[in-house]
């Protein structure tokens, strides 16, 4: 659905939308029981809740391709993530809280080994402890370059962004990672006319950066990548009439949040807090974006169980939300995150919308085979929001 | 699908085509019972055709988006409304039945009051009495401008349709109605450069319309709203190769299927009368699009019960249609009306397609619940022509 006709048929309200983002909800059946984590876990709440909801399974990006965090969120905000891309550089500096104003360049940056001849023999630094990775950034500070300001920050073990800050950049740059071993770092090229003077400043820094590092093998150099500027997305609240608020424990979803023009309020460390502050902030928005992590973690550890308890963890405190009495309440994820894969999947994930007009469907149970039947079909993850703003109420009839 | 690569698939063939849209045919479960209208309804003939038939349901627009009955329509007919946008103007004018020609400028009017300084006080002057609308239009017709015909039609209540005829005008306008009270109708605006004519007739006709209506409280003004002209839509009989015709008793349907370039075929007031039609002129068409008003009648009224008995009379009226021997024949609607919402619906809309090519499939019973399982799937509405085409045997194989 076109942002631009979606806006235009944005009607006023004071209905309250929650949506629910179970990060990596999605997961595989275990060989041993032919179940997967949804299909495992005691989830009397959710499943009760399915009963009424319109469910189905929504994909985020593409059939067959794996959503990373950035993309899955974009889509479950309304957004298609093909048509508006995220850079990595970008998503790294969400990922830290990194407030990235318009025109900065950002960068992932990675410590890595290189030999005697300058070839690079560990692309990660032997996964540096992360007390180290701060320590050099400390010391990259030292770089000046005149006519920009340069912003190192650490990330975890051998992970730093790096961010240049001026007029003018553009962040059209090729990668300094050539993504194997025993070929020195290359240097960075303008993709774009424009980007001539960025790739000249990030050359310079890379320079003046070696000889800071020369001595600290294993982490004797650094790699670049996935250079961009944040992108100039649509906002949120204006697009669709919201005052949106996210409330999210991990950096990354607070600043993929802020990257659409929600506001981002603070919480707590635990999905409690973040319900404490839902609670507390009732009144004061019409659209949340309530985060939970659990669920990503397990998965990504490979820890089944883990994942079936996160669930349960979240079916648990599923009734507070349900008691602020939401008009429409959204349940799905970003992506799946199977703990057989240990990663992120492509599997399409299941959603459920409730409100007063979500309509008859046959599922009873939130699992991933059951929502295949469901009213919603696959659905594109971006064309969950105008389902939403409908069962909200907040959209009028195309034409007469 | 592009029309012009369907229309190049197409066979030439002796097959008959019916199709059924009940308008508003998708509801919603009462609270009370938790089932739909279709689910409450006694239609053992619906279901067993079902049951013989590929189901599914239907989106019209997009997902989340409630159709006016234009675009519903349009896409039943197998054209995305999205590509081939109606304007409110023109839905207005064939809604009388009114012939548009090529070229000419329709608008929405609404009578309005005005107070002493010239601010509008209520946009649609009380809902005026039909009879007095008609009084006033015959007044407006006394306005005449050089180089242009002036058309003005009485709709209902406080409505009516402006129509500017002459050459080289176009729909390209602002509208004269701000949207709220307190503040004078706006002047009309040209949106483009070759609409400066056409701004300058409205302009005048406003004017020359003022002093006839000042004694007129509380139709002392008017509000003009959704000009625009006949789309040139790519020609339905043409594009599917088939002899169309339309059998509706209501005028919008008419109009919508006149502006696809359907034949319309004369009628009475009732669905008995339509069917009655529909056998006279058996053999003389192989597409009929067959409209039935008053599940959405009912359902605009929020007349549950009301929409029950009129899916039951449609169900006992079926067996008529079947005894013809067509060869395919299609169930759906333009959009949902449930009850609950009195009023259009984004919900997808049941649909069936039966015959003796349709398919195997779960579905028995006709509701939205069910149709949900159906290998139809979640269809695009303009998605179905191709699919009724093909079960025609009207359709070539792509490639070789």
């Amino acid at each position: 659905m076109d942002l631009g006709l979606l806006q235009s048929l944005i009607q006023p309200g004071r209905s309250r939308i929650v949506l629910c983002s179970l990060d990596g909800l999605g997961g595989l059946p275990r060989p041993e029981t032919g179940k997967s984590e949804l299909e495992t876990a005691r989830i009397p709440n959710l499943h009760a809740l399915a009963g009424r909801s319109a469910c189905g399974l929504i994909r985020h990006v593409g059939p067959g391709i794996t959503p990373g965090s950035g993309p899955g969120h974009l889509g479950l905000f309304g957004y298609d993530p093909l048509r508006y891309p995220v850079g990595r550089g970008v998503l790294e500096a969400l990922g830290i809280d990194f407030e990235l104003r318009p025109g900065d360049v950002a960068a992932r940056g990675n410590f890595c080994t290189v030999d005697g001849q300058g070839r690079i023999a560990d692309r990660r630094a032997g996964r540096l402890p992360t007390e180290v990775c701060v320590r050099l950034c400390e010391r990259l500070r030292q770089v000046r370059l005149e006519g920009v300001e340069l912003l190192i920050e650490p990330v975890k073990e051998h992970r730093f962004v790096l961010v240049l800050r001026g007029d003018g950049l553009s962040g059209r740059l090729s990668e300094t990672d050539p993504q194997a071993l025993g070929v020195p770092p290359l240097p960075v090229r303008a993709l774009a006319p424009e980007a001539e003077r960025a790739a000249a400043l990030v050359n310079r820094f890379v320079e003046a950066a070696r000889p800071l590092l020369a001595d600290e093998a294993p982490a004797n150099m650094l790699l670049l990548r996935g250079f961009d500027q944040k992108p100039d997305l649509p906002r949120f609240p204006e697009i669709f009439g919201l005052r949106a608020a996210a409330i999210a424990a991990y950096p990354m979803y607070r600043g993929l949040a802020r990257l659409v023009g929600m506001e981002v309020l603070t919480t707590g460390d635990s999905f409690a807090d973040e319900v404490a502050t839902l609670r507390r902030q009732w009144s004061g928005y019409d659209f949340f974006f309530l985060h939970y992590k659990d669920t990503d973690k397990a998965g990504e550890d490979g820890d089944f169980e883990g994942k079936v308890r996160a669930l349960e963890a979240f079916d648990a405190a599923l009734p507070e939300i349900l008691a602020l009495g939401p008009d429409v309440l959204v349940v799905s994820g970003d992506h799946a995150s199977p703990s057989v894969l240990k990663g992120h999947g492509w599997q399409p994930v299941p959603a459920l919308v409730w409100s007063a007009y979500c309509g008859a469907d046959p599922v009873s149970r939130f699992t991933e085979r059951d929502c295949a039947a469901g009213t919603l079909g696959l659905l594109p993850a971006h064309d969950l929001m105008p389902v939403v703003l409908a069962n909200a109420l907040r959209l009028a009839k195309y034409g007469a």
